[in-house]
């Protein structure tokens, strides 16, 4: 006999969705990595069915009750942090009826599939048809979704990626970049013209890329016995916590990319290894939000891994797994990882330049999911932000402007704010750990990496959703979330 | 509307039946392939849960009056072959509640889990523990099975595997092997001793293993836009008609295996790749049984992979992708590939030993499920046979005797005489091919296959389960399944 048993039966049903969910994230993974063509079809009538049977798991009549109930019992604080949890997953659920999500995943899936020859074409009218239509039910969303969380609806659907965030908030926090954004822009690119980088000369042999990348995982303290290293064309962290799937791609002409892109990953890879076991099955063992996911991503690529300190450790391996060479020498390898240049791509952009591309479309798909603009509108409003904030011209170019990313295709609107809120929320974790360890370089420029791991584990991925995330943040740091330390790593990297 | 509203709604559960068990299969294949090992409980558990799902839908309870009410709508041949196909899933999956389908699955998950570790330590005893309650869940649902389909208990389980199968017939046709079976090894033997064949000398680098047997198996018109080929321990095809994956294994000492593997795993992957695309998501769609499965990889494997004439095609692919050696003349490649030597170990046997292993397999476990003898007397009746049909003393040697498959570790009881029974088959389609083609044997040897490939198209894959077995092998080759087939073909390619 339980003293919680609504609470229990609400976990049973939720370990059910988890063994569901790992289903879901395998064959993902493998849609990514190693299905043949022909495949693609079949595939995504199963991930439907198996989408919506999850749908309706989450929304079960049962579970309304249950949670109701489940509030009187008597529960100790992890179990009243997973309850709240529970109640954010069915509340987000039950705002939307099981046709709606059913066309609104057919309309992304078309249109994304269309989107992948519509983009090399250049093809932004055909694309637009497609996208009004995501737009239009990716907007009935937002009010179903605005009605039941009480939440404006571009908030209702950013609630989904970063619970509690909110667009003023967001505001608040991008206003202040975009006040010192592009002069730190120019004065890095005038500071680094003066500078000579040496180019590393290839090729590389796509096997030793491999094992350096996996040498590399293992330095991060990645456990192979709970994941691997794969290869897709689009570079994302998979699977499930007990088996973490991580991809990178290749190229023979440069070894910088596969390199960076899988310490990024290895940062997200090693939340997910280190959800708590105990905890694993449910709602608040998962990852406290995606900014937080990002955070660790960042910490491990931008605050160490592109860190003057790192270097020392990464150039002999450079020179060890790819042969040695000019370019190889920790200063070069730094230069190499921090050249600032204002570009079209957010994927390939710097850690200096790369806000100004999620400003921007933070604040198009807002007004856009606001009803404040239209599809017609994007191509004239990212012009006139791409000039204002990196000096870039994209007139015409919709291929390299707003038909570069995959996230309004499928209607992820809400989750672009998540990366740079990511990129401060990692910088406000190293200036935490500095304040604790003085001599944190030259421990990291020795191999030493516990000062940075023990402390991510420790404070962000054990706590997994057990807080939310202000009361994460203040835990961890001692205050909210504060753009200043953004700044200030910036400047202390590009400009110090 | 439909003139058959309940076939149609039978038609829709069935094919989210079909959905589920995509994903059902694309994690089996994972797990054989690429799944580390710390990933094991969890995905043991999401398979559980799916498993357990997939019961429910075949199980549910508006099916039965739906079944009923559809045998009196007016349905097409085709149809009517597909709601037969219905009944019987059903039949066999509510003949099983719930929790003994669930015990038996954790049941055969422990003793396959210890049977790793208890197999190469020859421990018996250990072994014999787990198995025992395998055995005990086994036959408790061969009791429920049998109840509900009036069959005997054995033929029952064999009944999942291979409709419309009774042991009655197994025994008469392997009664007829055994009659002549020993014999005609030692004539094999005989004649062997005094033949030279010289051995190709390795090593064999894994990569032109893999790009030769992906050469083998464009040669054999497999569709690479749908399926792959991977590496797993026990080579296996698996995946979905749309996608179909399948595996083999590279030993850098020999070619051999991991080429006849590839090719008879190719046979089935055709089959699957083939069921006719129109009606795929039903059961009509399905392979017609196992042994006919087996059909196609013996056709691929024995009847084509090992003949003389694919000799001519093998040899200057050996050649090209391993390099020029005495060995790899057609003559004497042929000869690596129809060397006869009993021995101990099932998938290691030769096309003429191989009857033995199967034999002794199917008479023994008919044994145990109908009651007749216990785990206990399993050693005893193992090295009996095998010093009977094959001379080989296995006295005392558990890990390389009864130990060495894992079928009955983990239930799959009634499954072994599918082996020999589609070695038989694969015997009378190639008789009933050549009565077609007189000049088969030059053709192939020309690389002319479609004289092969079209017959099995347009007999077998095309066909799935539109047909009962017996009525597939009367339509396809002229009369039932006839042994002496079989027996025609091993004395003229082992004595002619």
């Amino acid at each position: 006999v339980t003293a919680h048993p609504s609470y229990d039966q609400l976990s049973a049903a939720f370990l059910r969705m988890y063994r569901f969910e790992h289903l879901q994230a395998i064959a993902m993974w493998d849609h990514a990595t190693y299905i043949p063509p022909g495949g693609n079809d079949a595939r995504s009538a199963a991930m439907g069915e198996l989408a919506a049977h999850l749908h309706r798991l989450r929304t079960a009549p049962e579970l309304a009750p249950l949670l109701a109930s489940a509030a009187t019992e008597a529960l100790d604080e992890l179990a009243r942090a997973n309850l709240r949890e529970m109640q954010r997953v069915h509340r987000h659920a039950t705002a939307l009826p099981d046709a709606l999500v059913h066309e609104a995943t057919i309309a992304g899936a078309r249109c994304e599939h269309a989107w992948r020859t519509q983009r090399p074409a250049n093809d932004w009218a055909g694309f637009a048809v497609n996208l009004k239509e995501v737009v239009r039910l990716t907007r009935r969303q937002a009010e179903l979704l605005s009605d039941q969380l009480g939440l404006s609806k571009y908030d209702a659907l950013m609630d989904r990626f970063e619970p509690g965030m909110r667009s003023a908030e967001v505001d608040r926090l991008f206003g202040a970049v975009k006040s010192w954004l592009p002069e730190l822009i120019r004065k890095v690119r005038a500071r680094q013209a003066k500078q000579t980088v040496i180019a590393a000369n290839g090729p590389f042999p796509l096997a030793a890329q491999k094992a350096l990348c996996e040498r590399v995982m293992k330095l991060l303290q990645f456990d192979f016995d709970g994941g691997r290293l794969d290869v897709s064309t689009h570079p994302f962290t998979g699977g499930v916590p007990e088996d973490v799937r991580l991809t990178t791609r290749y190229s023979a002409d440069q070894f910088e990319n596969s390199l960076m892109g899988t310490i990024h990953e290895t940062g997200h890879a090693r939340y997910e290894q280190h959800r708590p076991r105990a905890w694993l099955g449910q709602p608040v063992s998962e990852a406290r939000s995606m900014a937080i996911h990002e955070s660790q991503s960042l910490s491990f690529e931008m605050q160490l891994g592109r860190s003057r300190a790192f270097m020392q450790l990464l150039a002999p391996l450079l020179r060890e797994y790819l042969g040695a060479q000019p370019a190889f020498e920790p200063d070069n390898v730094f230069g190499l990882y921090t050249r600032v240049r204002p570009g079209f791509i957010r994927v390939d952009a710097d850690e200096v330049t790369y806000p100004a591309h999620v400003i921007l479309r933070y604040e198009i798909e807002r007004l856009l999911i606001e009803g404040e603009c239209e599809v017609d509108d994007i191509p004239a409003l990212w012009d006139e932000q791409m000039m204002k904030l990196l000096e870039v011209d994209t007139r015409g170019n919709y291929k390299d402007g707003p038909m570069q990313d995959i996230h309004w295709t499928d209607g992820a609107y809400g989750y672009f704010p998540c990366y740079t809120l990511g990129a401060m929320y990692a910088a406000q974790w190293f200036a935490t750990i500095r304040t604790q360890r003085a001599a944190l370089d030259s421990e990291i420029a020795r191999g030493e990496l516990s000062g940075v791991l023990d402390w991510l584990q420790a404070n962000i991925w054990e706590n997994a959703s057990r807080f939310e995330t202000d009361e994460l943040t203040r835990r961890a740091s001692g205050g909210p979330l504060d753009p200043a330390h953004f700044k200030a790593h910036l400047e202390a990297r590009y400009l110090g």
